[in-house]
């Protein structure tokens, strides 16, 4: 990996193909917030790699890194033979798959650069429309954030306190993310209001990657415990809820996502405080008939019994002291074990609406929407 | 300070006060749950200092300190002139009420000592009357948890999952504790059951404190985020909860408690599962008629914004390196303010008891109840 951008971010795409290099560019998502990085893949078994290491992390992200990599794989191809450039191809495609094997979304992507090069009839052409796949797998999901933004907007009206759960930004996409899409078009349009990130224990993406964001895009924003939100809404503090969402089910309306998401759910509802969940159409899982049967991975105990960070002064002014020492710290007691399921199912009826890049959809209407959003049935 | 005790801890009170050498002995919380060491106070300004320096923390802890604080210092006057003995009183009294400016229970303490001393006719049997008083406020204390712990063990059967939340432990009173007593008295009476202790960040007491308590107890438990409550109660996993609580209003049955103590009543009810609150008598605000206007104490936002624990490995089987060293990561996006709100209010009709060492009551009958409870009015 070489190093292209250090210090500073300037506004950028998670992910980006460098054609002249037949390089993949991401942001190294590990070193944030507390260093900003972007890193070079000069290979796709390094492409691969950089999935498997999470330097890039997020559905979208994950699917236009794996595209990018077929093509960067295919462009490498010296030789006019159909058939061993196939193989070839097959290749770069398991390299890339396994790295990260339970997610679906780089065999997506893979899969739409496949087809798009197959009428091809020569190694060139091949390779022509491989990359031109690649670059609209990742302009779509652009588009798509963008449009999740273009409705979501409408939601937030001046004076306004959103409240989110973990990362579903544009770190998580290519560019403008889910949850964060209709704050950054709200923005655009010049509305103003405020943001309270949960900080998202155990992994605290909402207090890493969130708060990040939003200090990029000058948003005003607090972190908060996830303890605290209860407390604001009871305060009549939090006027609006959106999250992002692993898996939403179009029979039912279910949405699995990161872990106390259903709890803020329950809350909202309790408060009456809208609740809304900002999807691509890929996140919609048109098979599963009960949120019950969503596996809910139980994570390693040590992201619950520690955290990651900086070693530095708590009282220091200066937070990012010139030498970050990056460091884990064991908080909870030595002799005790953690239970860490990574994520939870909220049932429909807590969820105001679903918004996509189709629209918001009530979570109870999307089977009957389900043409619109792309069910191919 | 002296070192009394370092190493592994056996059963024992936090604060207990040896005659022979006139000193305070006390658990060094600070240093919980990654090192166990009892420290000696020699004199009533080190006392004070102890409280402030929260060694020694929790209301009926901190309370039994600054009685023996009392006595501690009232012992070491030399003379026979009353006067001159009671201005000296009045000197340890101030000087131990201002190590902790905004907590009721050390002056509350203190003038029981005060008032048991008052009919001692000569210096000698003031003092005398000072130690036996303050003996007895601690032993008080402990009776009172072990009457909550004789009601409430009640609730607890056999394969029950005990939800906690924050410390109202045997750490935060003399011995024993609150939220905690039911957990041992059942336990004693050799009933079997399993713990959830949320982590209770931002300051982790749950994850530190009451799991270090339950460890020492051999009460099989397990560590939980904050976000993690929510998904279990789903589950089924979660039978019962049990929280300490700071004031209690005996007029509305409102309970103030570490924040997030809210957001799990809402979750308890929804899930139609029974949650208690244990408190001694001290903790019943007979005045105030609105938990609204319970003060919130705005904490400093580095609690929020970072973490303590000792530096390791997180792979590591060994969880305490020898060398155990204290730090503070900081985990957010460093440009990112955070709102740090330390208490919130749970309103009576999601509570289902309150249990006290006078039986457990509806909190909307306290009020009824209040001569039992102790109302003098």
């Amino acid at each position: 990996m070489n190093v292209l951008i250090q210090g500073r971010s300037t506004a950028c795409r998670t992910v980006t193909f460098d054609v002249g290099n037949n390089s993949v560019r991401l942001i190294e998502q590990r070193l944030l917030p507390h260093e900003f990085k972007v890193v070079e893949s000069p290979d796709f078994r390094a492409t691969a790699q950089a999935i498997q290491d999470m330097i890039v992390r997020g559905a979208g992200a994950i699917g236009a890194t794996a595209a990018y990599g077929l093509a960067q794989g295919v462009m490498t191809f010296r030789g006019s033979d159909l058939k061993k450039f196939s193989a070839h191809a097959q290749t770069v495609f398991r390299t890339l798959a396994e790295a990260r094997p339970t997610a679906v979304d780089p065999v997506n992507a893979m899969r739409e650069v496949l087809a798009a090069m197959a009428p091809g009839e020569s190694v060139a052409e091949r390779q022509a429309l491989a990359l031109a796949a690649a670059e609209e797998f990742a302009n779509e999901d652009v588009r798509h954030c963008a449009e999740i933004g273009r409705h979501g907007a409408k939601l937030i009206r001046n004076g306004m306190n959103v409240l989110t759960h973990c990362n579903a930004g544009w770190l998580a996409f290519v560019d403008i993310g889910t949850a964060t899409a209709p704050l950054y078009a709200a923005q655009e349009q010049g509305r103003r209001f405020h943001v309270f990130c949960d900080e998202t224990r155990p992994r605290s993406q909402g207090a890493t990657l969130t708060a990040w964001e939003l200090a990029q895009q000058k948003i005003p924003h607090h972190i908060i415990a996830d303890n605290a939100a209860g407390h604001l809404m009871q305060r009549g503090e939090i006027d609006l809820v959106i999250v992002g969402s692993d898996r939403v089910l179009g029979r039912t309306g279910e949405v699995a996502n990161k872990i106390g998401t259903y709890t803020k759910a329950v809350l909202a509802a309790r408060h009456r405080i809208p609740f809304y969940v900002a999807i691509p159409l890929s996140t919609i899982d048109w098979k599963l008939t009960r949120g019950f049967d969503i596996p809910i991975e139980e994570r390693h105990e040590h992201e619950v019994l520690g955290a990651w960070g900086i070693l530095s002064d708590p009282e220091s002014k200066i937070r990012t002291p010139k030498r970050a020492r990056r460091a884990y710290v064991r908080v909870a007691n030595p002799t005790s074990p953690a239970r860490n399921p990574g994520f939870d199912v909220t049932p429909a009826e807590l969820i105001t609406g679903i918004i996509t890049p189709a629209g918001i959809f009530k979570p109870g209407e999307l089977w009957k929407h389900r043409r619109e959003l792309g069910h191919e049935a």
